[in-house]
């Protein structure tokens, strides 16, 4: 199957509608709220936070979802207030959120979907979302995937678009897509906010595998700072305007499809995560169980050592191991080997720090690849792609507030 | 029951001597090669890192208590070369470091435990060692105690003793020790070593006992990184010098003396992490579990988020929320409640963000207390000690190797 990158961001596939504009809940003027619509009530699957400390549009999401029996037409989002941790007045302004997107594209409720990312503890400035949501529905149109992924932006250098189109049996299927990082966080709370839309015709309970599979490999599979939110979440509609009904057969095109989008999304919130300068992909193979794979490349992933290290272009692969032994996972350092690029810098129990020169050299690059054989004997494997850890992130995260 | 705390650091008490000195692993040439002996054969435990990747001088100590029963005459330790992903050679060279010591004082090697800490994947300078470690049992005196903890140091930016006396019905008993960190780092690789010394009479299961519980509530109750290195150890050795011998009623007080210095340490440890400014004592209360307050309180102690407001007296306690949150530990958003020093920032999922002021002008201190009430209805409750993220650990851990 041929998977081909096309632009266009959330608004690509047929009978979707974007807006993104500033509404005044960021003090800088830059754009605070964004609006994904689908002409017709679409098919809808989210993936919510694991936090137990779950913000009150994340409670209020799950609360529609359920209610529609995984409906929706649009999703509401504001960048600059997380709307988290702000107790009964948080849930009262979430729901207002949605009820006047509901008033005004004349649907109920319940098929809106709402969104925040920001600071948390702060309540939402009420009267700028009452006057700004009727402001960007008049302003949604079929080409503003583009400002609606400016719009959810928070400290991200850039913004995330991405769309792609395949062709089935039944014609030509488009998905599309937008995320915010930075970097899973913001300055001031972590928030990730994934969108996915499609053309496809497909039934909830397929909508929701193909999205919870994609991020099982893209979106769950990325990590800066190891500091899942209060706030992330990924959105999947499929509102059916290509006529075209996924069924078993497509499924698994579809899947790739979604793959291919989040992957993209997804690498670019680590690109463009807090203080970044490279992407770095790294391994953990030879383990006894994927979740221990999983375990260990996460570990790594998450070492301030090796991060530190790679920022440096500093060839301490010592760091690597230390990492994958503390990790939980079965390791064996007898059969345990790492490679950095094509460099094996450590294997059958030997050092081979002689090549430090040239592994330094490799990690000046900005796209990495690194592998650590856990030499558990298992053939298990998992990649996570992470960023290095510069001063710029502790200076972004440690400014004052106010 | 009193403890005093007196000055000697691990020669403190009776029949111990110590000495530190440059033998040539450093190219600094600081002291990098430390001894410690007493002068009869001492009941010995030690707790030894759960890393998997052990290096070669862990794997020989605890190789080395088995045969002896847990009995020790000396510990010898150098810096500046951890030993560790260093193959069939870098047993060789542990064991021949115990050979060395061995000769010089006359003992069995199996006596002789042995630590290294420093840059791992480069083998032990031998010929550094074998001229260094003669010396060092020449140089041996009941004052070294200073000297051995200068010559353990790797980045730490100043030595770690502590030493403490409590009288028992016996009679007097002191209780000594010293410590590494930096941070439980070294710029290269994550080495924590420590030791602890009496005079008391003692068998190896209370000591051992004794000492895992001391340890519990400091060395690892204490983080700078998350990182547990491949060759972190806490030594103690009894050896009855003071006449006391400790029994039932007694091994409590010896406990508490234990914790006192280790807990010292252990705090000296994180004040002096690298690019440490501030000592925070992080609490997890109202846990379900003992384990859920543990978990909980060092997600929060180990938060990037975290440790960097902290750095910048940012008082973003939504922060401290959300790392509770995706702890695993169960938490309760309704009953959590957020103390940093005497200011309530949450409480009944109610936000007082204003009193950020006030907490910002508290966290600007160096000394910081900060609880979270995970409001899960236990009551179980954990602390542990952390520092803050500034860009100097970046700048130590990013430096180039070469």
């Amino acid at each position: 199957m041929t998977i081909t990158e096309i632009p266009g961001g959330v608004t690509a596939p047929a009978g979707f509608r974007a807006a993104g504009l500033h509404c005044g809940i960021k003090a800088s003027g830059k754009p605070d709220l964004a609006l994904l619509v689908s002409d017709v009530p679409a098919t809808a699957a989210a993936v919510f936070t694991t936090n137990m400390a779950q913000a009150a549009p994340v409670l209020v999401s799950q609360e529609h979802l359920a209610a529609s029996g995984g409906r929706a037409l649009a999703v509401v989002t504001n960048s600059g207030c997380a709307n988290a941790c702000t107790g009964p007045q948080g849930m009262t302004d979430a729901r207002e959120m949605t009820v006047l997107t509901a008033q005004g594209l004349g649907c109920d409720p319940r098929d809106v979907l709402v969104a925040s990312t920001g600071v948390i503890g702060v309540n939402l400035k009420m009267p700028a979302l009452r006057s700004g949501i009727p402001t960007a529905v008049g302003a949604l149109s079929t080409d503003g995937g583009a400002a609606a992924a400016d719009a959810i932006m928070t400290t991200d250098p850039f913004p995330k678009s991405a769309a792609v189109e395949i062709v089935l049996p039944g014609g030509r299927v488009r998905v599309g897509g937008m995320t915010k990082g930075s970097g899973m966080i913001e300055p001031r709370m972590a928030t990730m906010l994934g969108y996915l839309t499609t053309d496809a015709a497909i039934d909830q309970t397929r909508l929701r595998r193909v999205l919870v599979d994609a991020c099982r490999y893209t979106f769950n599979a990325i990590t800066v700072d190891g500091e899942p939110s209060t706030n992330d979440c990924v959105f999947a509609l499929a509102n059916g305007a290509s006529g075209v009904v996924i069924d078993d057969a497509t499924e698994s095109a579809l899947f790739e499809a979604f793959r291919a989008v989040a992957k993209t999304l997804a690498l670019g919130i680590v690109r463009g995560g807090e203080g970044a300068t490279k992407l770095v992909a790294i391994t953990a193979s030879g383990a006894l169980t994927e979740a221990d794979a999983w375990t260990a490349a996460r570990a790594i992933a998450n070492s301030l050592l090796v991060k530190t290290a790679i920022h440096g272009a500093d060839p301490n692969w010592g760091r690597l191991i230390a990492a994958a032994g503390r990790s939980g996972a079965q390791f064996a350092l007898g059969g345990a080997r790492v490679r950095i690029g094509d460099l094996i810098m450590f294997e059958d129990g030997r050092p081979f720090d002689e090549r430090a020169p040239q592994a330094a050299a490799y990690l000046g690059g900005t796209d990495l690849d690194i592998e650590v054989d856990l030499g558990a004997g298992g053939t298990h494997r998992a990649t996570v792609w992470t960023c290095d850890l510069s001063k710029m992130y502790v200076q972004i995260n440690a400014e004052y507030r106010t």
